[in-house]
């Protein structure tokens, strides 16, 4: 049977979000505050989520003759959501909805939600989008080829044009104290310039430290991790793995992609994917990667389905679901005694490597260029290189044509190593090309957000490791469920973090959970 | 990396399609009527283009969590399409075209096809779509159900209002001579009941004849098409078939679903599905078959991409585009010949069966209950006696409590053969469920089509079964490209088919091929 979409009448609703008749249009006028925001909301979202599988569809299936056709068709469904969302009726509602939402109740909390978002999406002028948009794709294409070519100089320009426009926007979004913090706010919610610095000065000194002695060590042998890895049985590996630390398939899928993401359009259907390459670990630790982000979103409460409250609060919040279960739970040398047996059942070849080699290989710290490669100690050191340029190209204390040197200088003072080239030095990054300014201390938010709740789970929970090693991952994704991933959206990150652990964000935790495991696996005695 | 897609100011329009600022909007006031239209139909496109993605995605990979949202998000989605299809801005932008478009050109018939569909999006009152939507869903449950616990009576109820409310809406579509008229043009532009019944009163004689002499001979062993086949196996097989008859992987991709269908949402991107199933011939012949419907679709001319004029132009021309490339070339003894080297190295079981046997075993007639697995000659007596049985329904002529009476007497009539069971008979198809009554004579038509198109295309080119034979599929490809494909709907069928043929729509060339392929099959000698 084939029925072509193509007679309109065909296509009708099938529910009552579809009501468009007169006597449904009067019962709409009369409805509550609420209720007519949420029917825009519901609105907004329906375009998201065609925008999200659409985005997915490309990464992951899409024959190259639909790239053309898929731009168009996310163009303008993007400038529907937009326009629908900031549309008068909308901010009728939102108004309305001001008035009747009771302090401390789920109702204030999508008040604030929305009213951020409509601050966002109406301080920007439309000409500025398209602006955006423009130089985002331009920025994108000069950046793709002077990556290849290892010419910083044919991307100097557009990146030029894309920190002033981020200046711009700076400016039209407001701020206090710091421009970065305008930009950082549109990712972590709260975040600020001077917070990052303070994280990154805490940081520095003993994760420098720590690279340093560890460099000094013997080299970790890993090679045995390398090899032609059949396709079926990492695809059985880690969708094993998957389902038992509480990812549910009934409510998601994993494909294959280039660059591993999560995604999804509602509660019911959370997506990760995965890549299969020739180090075992991509596989398994994208795999980890993404179901801590999946789980964070498939913890939300239904009845937030398909509303802003549902799912993750911050990028910084979402981060450190992803690297807890990728790091604090994933590379514990628990849980790879618990899962070698099944490793060394999918993957024979490893029959002969001992549990402590396994534990090292996969833990091998060892300074190197690219961030995305990174082992979890050098990790943040990439992340401070990129937060400290950032912030000096945006306040014009470093100017564009310096960014290459200033990238090698900081690669030898923090990890002791010169990128050979641009490629691989300050041009490996999309972030920058797509406009995206401000980003990157979310990811160290999140390793640092990792290991402070971890440190409350285990007062809680106090032999989670142990139940690590036996594969019970139950209590831990209860642990979090309860106390962050139900919370969706509902509180801003800093009352989330100040709920969960008593305290704002800081650096001790993730500095002695990080100092101990490695000191520990490196047998490097007392920490001096 | 994990950008959630939460921060509105991030979703933004990628090209020109998604200009909203202040200049671009006075530019498009000052547009051409056409420009203002195409625009219009630019932004219906999009949001069907995601509803017919999110229905690819429910129908092949959707998790079963997914399936409430999924519903709502389509319900959303197709009441902007049609909010957006039926606005006075598009309605004024058609009008202000109707002056522009050039006698005989495309924009004439861009013009056509838009009225036409505005036409009927705009006569049928919210209200009835609204209940239509309802009927269907409700419909279908009790459908499911009836089917599955062989009871007709608690279906009845509901299949009277579907008819009760299909012939409100053929008032409200207005119609010339039949009320019949109305509703199958919504599937077939200018089709009639007069035409229907008089193609099937043509048919009914030699095909009756037919299907009893076949009846009489022995029956042909088709045991060896049973087996359980390896799923890879089949996959390469069929994506082999589909790559040789034309089917572009750069612009599609083949997966799998329960029930084989085609989709896509651009020229560039044409999807087909397939089943593996026990019979050999399930998943050979559904690929065939959607490959039919998506070279059509992919012989579009690039620059109606996203527009109305791209793709097949009714059902039924539509499933004359399957059927020729399933039957008339995908079972000829010539396709089966060429076929057979490939299929025994993928299949090693029929190493023994001699291609005599193998064609026999694939054109097997015998009459049976079940339309979707019935074979070539029997398959138009299953849509003849349903086409009798709607038409009977819709003007009273049958009571809903006489239906099952009525279906299987017809069974014994034309077939020869009475459903055991309800279920096994009047309850098999799903189309009346879902509120579609006129679908059914579609199919015939495109039978009847797929028989008068080849004739002329064996004029044109003598020894196309011979280069099937081959292997060489490319003639025949581009015969069809020429004739049919590159036109998408710029013609109504009924121009199609006489600039193709030279006349319209008859069943000799499809009697006349039908008779002698299975005469000589069966061995028969000489027609009586």
């Amino acid at each position: 049977m084939k029925i072509t979409t193509k007679a309109l009448v065909t296509l009708r609703p099938r529910s009552l979000d579809g009501l468009a008749s007169p006597i449904f249009r009067i019962l709409r006028t009369m409805a509550s505050a609420k209720e007519r925001l949420i029917g825009r909301l519901y609105d907004v979202n329906a375009l998201h989520a065609a925008l999200a599988m659409m985005d997915w569809d490309q990464q992951c299936l899409m024959p190259p003759g639909g790239a053309e056709a898929r731009a168009a068709h996310s163009s303008i469904l993007s400038r529907m959501a937009h326009e629908v969302f900031v549309a008068e009726e909308t901010q009728r509602a939102l108004e309305d909805f001001a008035g009747e939402a009771a302090p401390g109740s789920d109702d204030e909390a999508l008040h604030r939600v929305v009213r951020r978002r409509m601050d966002q999406s109406t301080k920007i002028p439309a000409e500025m989008v398209e602006r955006e948009a423009r130089l985002a794709a331009e920025g994108h294409e000069s950046w793709v080829k002077a990556r290849a070519n290892n010419e910083f100089n044919g991307f100097a320009p557009h990146l030029s044009e894309i920190f002033e426009l981020n200046r711009e926007k700076a400016e039209l979004l407001g701020y206090e104290g710091h421009i970065y913090n305008a930009l950082l706010d549109l990712y972590e919610e709260g975040g600020t310039e001077a917070q990052c610095t303070q994280m990154f000065e805490t940081l520095r000194g003993p994760v420098v430290a720590l690279v340093q002695e560890i460099a000094e060590q013997p080299e970790v042998d890993e090679s045995f991790l390398i090899g032609e890895w059949p396709e079926q049985s990492q695809r059985d590996m880690t969708e094993y793995l998957a389902r038992q630390i509480g990812y549910d398939f009934n409510r998601g899928r994993q494909d294959t992609a280039p660059h591993p993401f999560c995604t999804g359009w509602s509660i019911g259907d959370i997506r990760i994917t995965t890549r299969f390459l020739d180090h075992l670990g991509s596989a398994i630790y994208s795999t980890l990667h993404e179901c801590g982000h999946a789980v964070y979103e498939q913890g939300s409460p239904m009845e937030w389905d398909r509303l802003p409250l549902a799912g993750g609060v911050s990028l910084g919040v979402h981060e450190s679901q992803s690297r807890l279960w990728e790091n604090i739970v994933g590379r514990s040398p628990e849980f790879i005694g618990w899962m070698e047996p099944k490793l060394k059942e999918h993957f024979p070849a490893l029959g002969n490597i001992i549990t402590q080699n396994l534990v090292r290989g996969i833990n091998k710290v060892k300074p190197s260029f690219i961030r995305v490669e990174a082992d979890e100690v050098t990790y943040n050191l990439h992340v401070m290189i990129r937060f400290e340029i950032e912030k000096d190209l945006l306040t014009r204390q470093m100017e564009i044509k310096d960014l290459p040197g200033a990238w090698n200088e900081k690669y030898r003072k923090y990890l002791g190593i010169v990128p050979p080239t641009d490629s691989q030095g300050c041009l490996q990054d999309v972030h920058w090309s797509m406009g995206s300014v401000g980003y990157f201390p979310t990811y160290s938010m999140g390793n640092l957000l990792s290991y402070q709740f971890w440190a409350c789970l285990k007062q809680d929970i106090p032999d989670a490791d142990e139940q690590i090693g036996t594969g019970e991952f139950a209590a831990i994704h209860e642990w979090l469920r309860t106390r962050i991933y139900q919370h969706g959206s509902r509180f801003t990150p800093q009352e989330l973090v100040q709920r969960v652990t008593g305290k704002p964000m800081q650096a001790d935790d993730y500095i002695a959970g990080l100092t101990a495991k490695y000191r520990s696996l490196y047998q490097l005695g007392a920490a001096v």
